[in-house]
């Protein structure tokens, strides 16, 4: 039927239309239906939304993800695409095949799933889950969409954590060492979605994250590695759209958490990544024998690819480092480096470092890197290759001036320090949004304590955050102290 | 954090806010994420959307769905409600406690999840199934909600077909034939959703359909019968929201199946149900015992109710009646209840009303109530009580008037009537927005047919919807002529 078109903007991604209800009708529509546009010869496809008041019968409203679109067009009802059918067999349980999968990537890549569909494919993976040769075709079809990098090199290294554990900033420490030991390491982080800060967040404290890939592909040219927000490059642009549908439910479907972790790695043109899987409460993955299991997992999709991979387990009940918030782990970040700083992060760092190192055949020790100096050299050096200033000191990473410590009310030991309380706390702090917000931890499970010491000092940039942040502190026991016969037995 | 509200129409039913990005992320909430939103001591809970431009910074588009939001308000993330815990607990295909399939319902019946999240739920469903007691407390939960009749009388009796049988026009019959025989039997039935029409699609071609609760109670204590949209009476509100989740996905589980059926009958306060369940190619299920295991399931979860239902099971495998469109069918159900009309259609609708008779213990004959004009008379009270005229003839009841006869291009038999490929002519030819559109058959399937014999008609409004249809027919081949031979064997 022929409608009279104009741009409304209605804050969606997805390629919306409005329709008045009568016209929905007249065409056999319903919400989430697709109807094809047609004008001048070109024509989009859009998703349905049914609106009495807003569009005027005859008219159509149409966002601007569908391009211009104005004036007299013709509008059909379109049939779904075809991966629908493809969402609905992983619902069935039944095997997807290769192109099967590779039709959802697409789909997904160009915003015609809908939300409804989306969920059902992010639920119908979670739900049944994915065998080897499924994550693998999903792994290949992520990693042919977007760019893809290529080096000269026959080994370039890569890692990535699993996320949970607060304060894990190995990535900043660890990327200096592979490089500086003469390994390209091309380093892509996230941003924080869910905790205070992601590696992304505490880099752009010391200098800039977001680069294109011809920008990217310098630094490391210049330094062999880099640390920048893969959200700017654009190696796997549906990662960020299956977020959408897996926010909502707390989703983490172990298939697409690997093709998404590998796919990325892939078009970054690693040939040799380590994997680390925190496992322990409070972690991604409960226990070490699930832990090994997902590593099993990588490795083997991994070869597939032909991405050589070594997978790490360790423990993440509790939080690495001392500082929680992009500024105050960047402080822990220039500490470690500088051959000091917590023994936890260091040893964390300097220990997936040699086992990456052992997987790429280098002959080079991770410790003598860190204490001849040559890692945080490197690090400056990335820093400055980066945009910021390569002698940045401690002193220029001040955390926000609203501050509390939190004390023991008793004496005892540190039985149990919560990564989720952990991370909201330094949420509600107004970390990352604000970077110099955020959480310093004095104590680690299984320290003594006498009452009145430290167990943590919350910095916030205004005493309404700080309050918020205290007031979870006080009903939620972030670390929790009991006294020794208590933490052997503890009476419910 | 403090904004400014004002009102944005963006044609969505939920209860969605618009925020500006940069406010999103002080406030630390992602698309899909609940804000909470206090004006003058009352709060409202929105679904945000993030955009960039629609909304400027420090200020909030609120849609209809919260009411009347305006000017400076408070703002400040909240928390996912409690059903998405449970909902995320099935996709872990563990069984679901009464009153957290209950907290699902709730929050859907209240707008409260989002897209994926309602996905997420039919997914989860669909892909794990329900347990008996599962179904029994959806069934429950979502009668809890809306509406309840109930009547003096100790029986009262209720019919239902589970759909995909075009032109299955039973409850125009048997309605009549019930309360001619002196039962009551307020029946609701749906309007069209793929089909060409719903039985109250067909109704509206005879008198209203659209009855507020008193109303349909005043048209049953006239004359012991109705024929009313169930869209219009408010006896399970919860169906029409989940069935957006269902439809992209084509998704119908069969515990929410029973959950929505059930639910109605009880909500209607029937006592008595007939469950009609018909099985073959084309049907919603495909095999005879597949059918008979869902009647039992109809049973099984009725008895928990309190609901007696005896289930039935029927072939599927090709249309019933000649009609297939609201004005088409409308005639066969009148050339019926004159004692006239399509065999097949009178042969099931009259031995559906006999097992319902015997279930609610009458003594009556369905045949009789229709050879003596009993049911006619009923029919024509009804269509009078419902404000319709109750000298209603086929006369007045006149197809579209461009035609277009298809015949046998060869001597045979006819092997197969395609349900869904009838539908979707009957769809294209115009049904059910334009009424006396739709089609006629000629033919059932094991008749012999020779050269230039009619198969059907098609009925339109316009020139372009016929040729539309038969374009359609012409490529899909709704009635299959066979030679003898070929009927046997056919090469492929």
């Amino acid at each position: 039927m022929e409608l009279v078109a104009s741009e409304i903007d209605i804050g969606t991604h997805l390629p919306t239309v409005l329709l008045n209800g009568g016209d929905a009708e007249e065409l056999g529509v319903h919400p989430l239906d697709r109807v094809q546009i047609t004008t001048d010869g070109t024509t989009v496809i859009g998703i349905v939304e049914v609106t009495e008041e807003l569009v005027a019968p005859g008219t159509l409203g149409v966002t601007r993800r569908l391009g211009h679109v104005e004036g007299p067009v013709d509008v059909t009802a379109a049939p779904k695409p075809r991966s629908v059918r493809y969402v609905r067999k992983k619902l069935d349980d039944r095997e997807l095949e290769a192109d099967e999968i590779r039709a959802i990537v697409r789909d997904i890549e160009a915003d015609r799933l809908n939300d409804v569909e989306l969920s059902a494919y992010v639920s119908g993976i979670y739900s049944n889950g994915m065998s080897d040769a499924e994550t693998t075709h999903l792994t290949e079809a992520m990693a042919e969409v977007g760019e893809r990098l290529s080096w000269p090199d026959e080994v370039v290294a890569d890692k990535h954590s699993i996320g949970g554990v607060a304060g894990n900033r190995v990535s900043p420490i660890l990327v200096p060492i592979i490089a500086a030991a003469g390994v390209k390491i091309p380093k892509t982080s996230s941003r924080a979605v869910t905790s205070p800060a992601g590696t992304a967040d505490t880099m752009e404290v010391f200098c800039d994250v977001e680069f294109s890939i011809p920008e990217l592909r310098d630094v490391v040219e210049e330094t062999n590695g880099c640390l920048v927000w893969g959200g700017s490059v654009d190696l796997s642009p549906v990662d960020d759209k299956i977020i959408r549908a897996e926010n909502p439910l707390s989703l983490d479907p172990t298939g697409q958490l690997i093709a998404s972790v590998l796919s990325k790695k892939y078009s970054a043109g690693s040939t040799h990544v380590i994997i680390d899987v925190p496992y322990g409460e409070g972690a991604k993955v409960d226990g070490h024998s699930e832990a090994r299991e997902l590593g099993d997992d990588f490795e083997r999709v991994g070869d597939h690819l032909g991405v050589r991979v070594a997978p790490a387990v360790s423990p993440g009940h509790e939080p690495i480092g001392r500082g929680i918030g992009p500024v105050l782990e960047a402080r822990d970040v220039l500490a470690v480096l500088a051959g000091d700083g917590p023994e936890d992060l260091r040893l964390k760092s300097e220990r997936l470092a040699r086992l990456l190192l052992d997987a790429c055949g280098v002959d080079a020790d991770a410790g003598d890197i860190i204490d001849s100096g040559r890692a945080e050299a490197k690090f400056r050096e990335i820093v400055a290759a980066q945009g910021g200033d390569p002698d940045v000191t401690a002193g220029d990473l001040t955390p926000a001036e609203e501050r509390a410590t939190v004390t023991a009310d008793r004496a005892g030991v540190v039985t149990h320090i919560d990564n989720r309380i952990v991370s909201e706390l330094g949420r509600r702090a107004g970390a990352p949004k604000d970077p110099a917000a955020g959480l310093t931890l004095a104590r680690h499970v299984g320290d003594e304590v006498a009452t009145g010491d430290e167990l943590f000092t919350v910095y916030a940039e205004t005493t309404d955050k700080l309050d918020d942040a205290l007031a979870l502190a006080d009903r939620a026991e972030p670390v929790r102290v009991r006294s020794r016969e208590e933490a052997m037995v503890e009476r419910i």
